[in-house]
Order: structure tokens, then sequence, then C-alpha cells
């Protein structure tokens, strides 16, 4: 008797794995290094690209904004002369709350891909729905601000474990919350044992060169790869 | 010519406004006033839930507390003696990003409805879909953290548009982050023109009092009602 196998496709985010396969292949194609970038809404993201962006030595950058909504985070960061792309996620019922792998697909031909090296998309704001979309990137970074609490790791593992690095910013606010840096990190570890973390200031600067060197270094790594 | 008419139903959230009216009647009939409680991630909804759940007079409370996983929040509120329930989301993929009527329709007979006045809902720190998914709740409510920049409700507007009240938390930062209240407050009712507002620090306890004199207030407007 010949027997049919029925596979059964388990996973829900089958389609967005295929499309995000697709981004993949046209960012190594273009030799364009993509790190997604996230966090919680105002963990400060925008604030620490404009820091960073600043100089990137021959590393050509271009950014990819997601929000749910207007284009406030693109116009600060056009002001520094890198090309940004806004996506914005409203079309859906009061708009998505993350990037898909088929939104960034949607804004392949608006970007430069022949003529940068590294792309920066700044996903929407939120500590859920963005670690659970692939959307081509190489690498994965988060954000977190010291005045969201030490707590944060524990409250939303699967962001913190989808990650590759974690910057802890708004560091110069420490001694203005009430917030244990040590149990930060130590949650930190606990739900990720091993990644990487910076300690950051948008506001003062500190740090701010660390971070830039991690992001060189992954188009470097690519490059070398 | 018999003609039939087919009726589309467009609202793709029309089985959980099904369910959130359900929901709301069994409320009502138990003389429950239900406030949803929303912020992103680290607002500091519970720090001041502990605050304003100190002394709430005749008005008897309890907590949902939703959250992707862990019980942190519910265990810091129980130290109160107030009955907390808890809700994870962690069952999908990931983690769902909200509560929904469904979830919220789960935990009824956990909750002692017939012994409280009031139930308070703190819904996953996300400030995208909470808005999009009612639960049952007579009146919603949010958390926004001074930290988190003044731009807010320009790009996460469903939020600040669904919510009867917006709690400015974290003023006690104000001198340390480069936010202007004033313009976070212009771009709030730019949103939501005549959007009520309070001004709190979890941390001073200023605008506490005023918080839990408008909670109770829900309750007193809705058993006169």
């Amino acid at each position: 008797m010949h027997r049919v196998r029925v596979r059964v496709v388990e996973d829900a985010l089958d389609a967005n794995n295929t499309i995000a396969r697709a981004n993949r292949e046209d960012f190594d194609r273009a030799g364009v290094t993509v790190v997604n970038l996230m966090s919680a809404p105002g963990a400060g993201k925008t604030a620490l690209l404009e820091r960073v962006l600043t100089d990137t030595g021959e590393v050509r950058v271009a950014v990819l904004e997601g929000d749910v909504e207007g284009s406030l985070d693109a116009e600060r960061l056009a002001s520094l002369h890198v090309p940004v792309v806004q996506l914005n996620t409203s079309a859906g019922f009061g708009g998505e709350c993350h990037l898909d792998a088929n939104m960034v697909r949607s804004a392949l031909h608006s970007l430069p891909l022949e003529e940068i090296d590294l792309l920066i998309v700044e996903n929407v704001g939120n500590l859920v729905c963005p670690a659970e979309f692939r959307i081509g990137e190489d690498v994965r970074a988060m954000v977190c601000s010291v005045a969201e609490g030490e707590d944060k790791p524990l409250k939303y593992p699967l962001m913190f474990r989808a990650c590759e690095l974690a910057v802890v910013n708004k560091i110069d606010l420490l001694e203005h919350v009430d917030v244990d840096l040590d149990a930060l990190l130590g949650n930190l570890q606990a739900v990720h044992p091993g990644i990487e973390h910076l300690l950051t200031s948008a506001r003062t600067g500190e740090g701010v060169d660390a971070l830039r060197y991690w992001l060189l270094a992954r188009v470097r790594s690519h490059a070398a790869a």
C-alpha cells in the first residue's frame, strides 16, 4: 500500500519566514548588513541613532523607520543626511504593532541597497510582537531604558531572548529612579545567558561610541563571511 | 424577483466585541465598575496601583493582572491584601501582546465579582493593540511616563484617543529628561481634544490622591447610573 504522508505546517509564521528569507537574499546580494532594532515606546532608539549616525566613517548607512503613524523619527534622522524610508503600519485596524517581512519587502524598492553597507530597521515600539516576526535581518538588537524598571527581561522574555545585543539606555537617570542596575543585568542574563549588553545615554553620549563600534563590527564580520 | 441581501461583517473585531458585551453584562449584573488600565512597558501602572490601593475606603477593589509571562506584578499587589488574578497571554506563539475579551472572560470565574465594586484590569504593556480590543470595561485609562518623550500621543494616537484619562507619570523625572511637559500635553489634546489628564509620580506620591479620587468617582457615577 502506498502511504500518503501529509506534512502539517505548524509554524503560523511560515509565510512571514518565507518572505524574510527572500528579503535576506536581496540584502545579501547587495552586500547590505541589516540590523533589526527594537524597544518599548520611548526607550530612545531614535535618540541613540541621532548620536551614532553622525559619523560612521566609510560605512554607508540607511534607516528604515517603522511607526504606526507619522514620520517624526524619520524627519529627525533625515537631518543627518542619511537615507531614511518611512513605513507606516496604520493600514491595518488601528495599526499593526510590529513590522513583518512583507512590510519590509514593500519598502525594498525605496531603499538604495546598492549604495549602502548597513541598513538599520527601527521597528515599532513594542516589547512583544516585533520579536516574533523575522524581517530578513542579520542581527537583532534591542534598547531598554532604565526608567522602565529592572523586571522587563522577566516580563517580556521573548524580546530579550531574540536579540544578540541589549542596549541599556538612559543610564544618566539611574540615580533618579528606583532601579537596581545589577538586578536588571541579572534578569537579562537569566532570560538570555551570554547576551551582550551596552550601557548608554543618548543624553550625555555615554556608550554611544561603543554602540557605533558594535554596529560597524556587524558590517565588517558580514563582509568577511 | 426576490433579492437576497448578504450582510458582510466588516469588523474583524466583531467576535471580540460580542464577548466584551457579555463580560460587560456580567460586570453590570454584579454591580462592578471595570477600568481597563493600559500603558507602554514600564510606565508605572503597578507602582501607581501600589500607592492607590492602600486606601480605597468602602470601595472594594480587585485587580486582574495581564502579562505575557510571570506574576511579578500580581505578587506586588497581593501584598496589599487586594484580590489579584493573573492572566498570562503566553499560550500563543511568543505571547499575545494584549488582553482580549475572551481572555478576560476566562478569568471571570476566578474573580470575586459579588464581593467587589471596582475591578482594575492591568493590561499588557503595549501602546498599540490593547487599545483595539474591548474587554467589557466601563472606562479606559492609560499611563504614560514623561521619560518616554513628548511625541508618544502623535506616534500611538489610537491609544490616546481610546482612553478617557491619560495619567502622565514619573513627573519627578521632568527635570532630568529633555521633555517639554507643555508639548506633551499639547500633543495629547491634539490627538484627543478634551481628554482628562493627571500628573503623577508613583515615586514621590504626587497626584496619587487625584488618581484614587478619579477611580472611585467612576464607581460612584456607575452606581448612580
